[in-house]
């Protein structure tokens, strides 16, 4: 996740110190492995990858420590699986003394197009800080340079940028501290019957193991941050894989822990320095606060986390109800946006609508649980949401459902309306029929967060085999254009398009893109 | 001192652990002092400074932490006197949570006019790695940032590479903990009832303690190392300041503790990690060693030194034979040069022959206090020796002497003759006389360490008057030009002139400029 900037100062929060220690009870213990580099790489050109660039072999890593580098020389090191963890190499000299210090450029990348650019060309909207590079000075050789800062890459390439005349430097021994708050040993092999399902899911299991730290990170490259609407679709992969169900209560009571005044929660917080809540808010982001509890106490019941964190929910949802008219109706507000998909080319009141039925059903599932007395007002609610959406948003004619002040028909609105269960199965599936027939192929979208609700919308609605193609043809096709772990951002239609203008900044190891590990064991075993 | 690059990876070298121990014993102990910023400046265009670059006064440092810094920004800070040592900022962030790493671009610089310059412009023929100047990436604030390198300046540029659009940085509290083997404090004021000359002499101790740190360094920003015929005059100059004679003590076991099979003593030794003796030689640097031995000796007698360092002395000058003919001619070669002054535009075998009977007359005075047996071998040597300079080499006609095998008549071959004594008392200022009206204005010569023999010249001539000129006109002109400390290089005639085609790697505190500290100590006092 990274969306446009809302600074909003004034915001007050609340810091709840019991809730934010029960986050530092769950606080996983880090693991770390040793991963030496597998080969040094050269850049091909090769049109089936992404950008255009592949990777080639140049040598085993045992040859480096032959190799002598002089100023402007370079080399790459694929460590042959994308991590997150920090660099370290030896590095000694061959010639003459020292006479000067040695000046690297070090640059790291999760997919080989990255180092097709530059850094001093990006303009884009986000901060040129997240790039992956570093100038290193080292006054004294032989060092075993261990970079201090923790990095998201599969390659690096290193780049003298100056000896002196009188000597060069020889490096050996590249290799990475990974870290993860899970073990991927624990996750049996996947046994679809399909090498390409197979290929699909160990993938988002290397996605979401990368993403798993102290906190679920939204990208390890960039952002590194918890989300609140990524956190849900996470912590459903993890339930199908890794089960820490640890992290996701700790996440939770990190959003519990520090709600604005007047109920919202964050769409983020920040947990790398001091806890802190972002003050970006939005619409659906706060409402997924209700659905991550709802799936975790469904899948492990715990009557503690129950207690503490629905009053939080019901506090979100109490904050909304000024986006709710009598009628049934969601009223959405450009100041408390719905995120829905990074486009902001459709039209979001239907799918906002859908969103707000979705998350209602999941809160009266909290208030049974709870033995809420409100529950029956919430059920009354949801009528009346209900009711709306099948009277005044379904073109009954069109078969669809429509958007907004020009009725717009839209894809995001049918799939969420599917996800709502607004209509019954038949219509649902009909709904599904009519939206591939009429909307399909994709357009527009590009995110992998809105392809796996169009994916979980087919399969709910019954459409199987059009389920498992759509991953196919999206996860798959990443894959097939070198992805170790999925994208931030994937447009099947424009696969070398970059949100920001420049790829140095893609996030290639987005946990929101993981999904295919809980759809394939939710929908196919 | 920095000199064209020599390659001789097939010397083998001793390595006396005994030299190496006691030079050890002499390690000073480093005294740290904080520094705070005195004032933010901004540069101005003055063409009565250097490369016509100026500073002015932008606003005290407690306003710093007033002002916010975003993208691009930039500031500069004016520490208030050139020193050595590492910087040390506070930074923190203003507006929404630091959703992105800070990166900054932090350069260090002994003068305003290295700011005119871009680094990525340099193509020289030092290491770009010289260069002062980090790329930061901070991952959390605030943070007291402490750079771990050292550096040397009195000017710091901070740029913002980037925050994110979300929020700013603030800095306050810039300082520096400047480090040298000695203390300022301890030297009294000088007082020469000549505020030029005070202010002279001053500029030297100034240059002299940042050079003085775990060896004499020849300049702490570039090199950072010891060079022998540096320290020959870096060791007169802390004689008549701090006179630290231990610092010279390890330096000379330094040297003595590595030399070559052969007995020559490199021209540098590394110290910074192990320590390692440089694979360049030069005829002179090594017969220097005697110099600074005797010279040391002299000023503080030590039976230990004498026994322990003699011996390598007699060793360099027993290599040396092989450039003496039997008729007291010094040959020069080429691949065992003779220093004299960066430029290679004069001839230099009269000078070579000077400074060849200049160390044999110290040589014969080791001699005499070793009670040694070839003393008369000595003498009898250097009655060959200036009989050919004064026979071969001495133009009675011109009253000057010739140099080369073109017969080039030139300052430096003139003034090593009155320093070597070749001629009497009255001989030599009669030479020197001719030199002034036939030689001067200097033209050609770069280095303040040609410089200082040819004032040294002029005062052993009798020329005070004309001695002090000088010392006016060049040391003089370089503080009016903004120096605090005096450079490695300058040429009155084009004071803009950098050796290395960028101000950036010059070194704007070069110890073999401090020189005035001793000149006036004794040619005044």
């Amino acid at each position: 996740m990274a969306f446009k900037f809302q600074v909003n100062l004034d915001v007050k929060f609340n810091h709840n110190a019991v809730f934010l220690k029960k986050a530092d009870k769950y606080k996983p213990k880090i693991i770390y492995h040793q991963l030496s580099a597998k080969q040094l790489i050269k850049l091909t050109k090769d049109e089936t990858k992404l950008d255009g660039v592949g990777v080639s072999n140049a040598g085993s890593v045992n040859e480096l420590k032959s190799k002598k580098f002089g100023k402007d020389d370079n080399f790459l090191i694929d460590i042959g699986q994308h991590c997150v963890g920090k660099f370290q190499i030896h590095i000694d000299h061959v010639g003459s003394p020292m006479d000067a210090p040695l000046t690297l450029k070090i640059r790291f990348a999760e997919m080989p197009n990255e180092f097709k650019y530059n850094s001093k060309d990006y303009n884009g909207w986000l901060s040129k800080s997240w790039m992956q590079e570093e100038l290193i000075h080292v006054d004294n050789l032989p060092v075993d340079l261990k970079l201090p800062r923790r990095y998201s890459f599969r390659y690096v390439e290193i780049r003298v940028v100056d000896t002196s005349p009188k000597w060069s430097v020889k490096f050996s021994d590249p290799r990475v501290i990974s870290q993860s708050a899970v073990n991927k040993v624990q996750i049996p092999k996947s046994k679809f019957d399909d090498n390409e399902l197979d290929k699909i899911y160990e993938t988002g299991v290397n996605t979401l193991h990368d993403c798993m730290q102290d906190v679920f990170e939204d990208g390890p490259k960039r952002d590194r941050r918890l989300w609140l609407g990524d956190l849900r679709l996470q912590a459903l992969a993890n339930y199908a894989s890794f089960n820490n169900t640890n992290l996701v209560k700790r996440c939770l009571y990190l959003f519990a822990g520090m709600t604005a005044e007047d109920g919202r929660i964050s769409a983020n917080v920040f947990t790398n320095n001091k806890y802190i809540p972002d003050d970006t808010f939005m619409y659906d982001y706060g409402l997924f606060f209700i659905s991550t509890l709802d799936d975790l106490l469904k899948h492990e019941f715990n009557q503690e986390i129950l207690d503490d964190l629905y009053p939080i929910a019901k506090k979100q949802w109490d904050y909304d109800q000024k986006f709710i008219s009598d009628d049934g109706k969601v009223i959405t507000d450009k100041d408390y946006i719905t995120f829905v998909d990074w486009s902001q080319d459709f039209d979001k009141n239907t799918s906002a609508q859908a969103i707000t039925i979705f998350v209602l059903k999941q809160l009266i599932d909290l208030a049974g649980m709870a033995e809420d007395s409100e529950k029956l007002k919430y059920e009354n609610q949801l009528n009346k949401l209900v009711n709306y959406a099948e009277n005044k948003l379904f073109d009954h004619k069109k078969g669809l459902f429509i958007s907004g002040p020009n009725k717009e028909i839209n894809v995001a609105s049918q799939v969420w309306m599917v996800l709502a269960h607004v209509l019954d199965n038949e219509q649902n599936h009909a709904l599904m029929k009519k939206t591939q027939t009429e909307l399909f192929p994709i357009k527009g979208i590009a995110t992998p967060y809105m392809y796996h609700h169009v994916t979980q919308a087919l399969f709910e609605a019954g459409f199987r085999e059009a389920g498992i193609k759509l991953m196919k043809e999206y996860w798959g096709k990443m894959i097939s254009l070198g992805a170790d772990t999925y994208w931030e951002a994937f447009e099947p239609e424009h696969p070398n398009f970059s949100p920001y203008g420049n790829a140095m900044v893609n996030s290639f190891c987005h946990a929101w893109s993981c999904t295919p590990v809980w759809l394939l064991n939710k929908y196919l075993n």
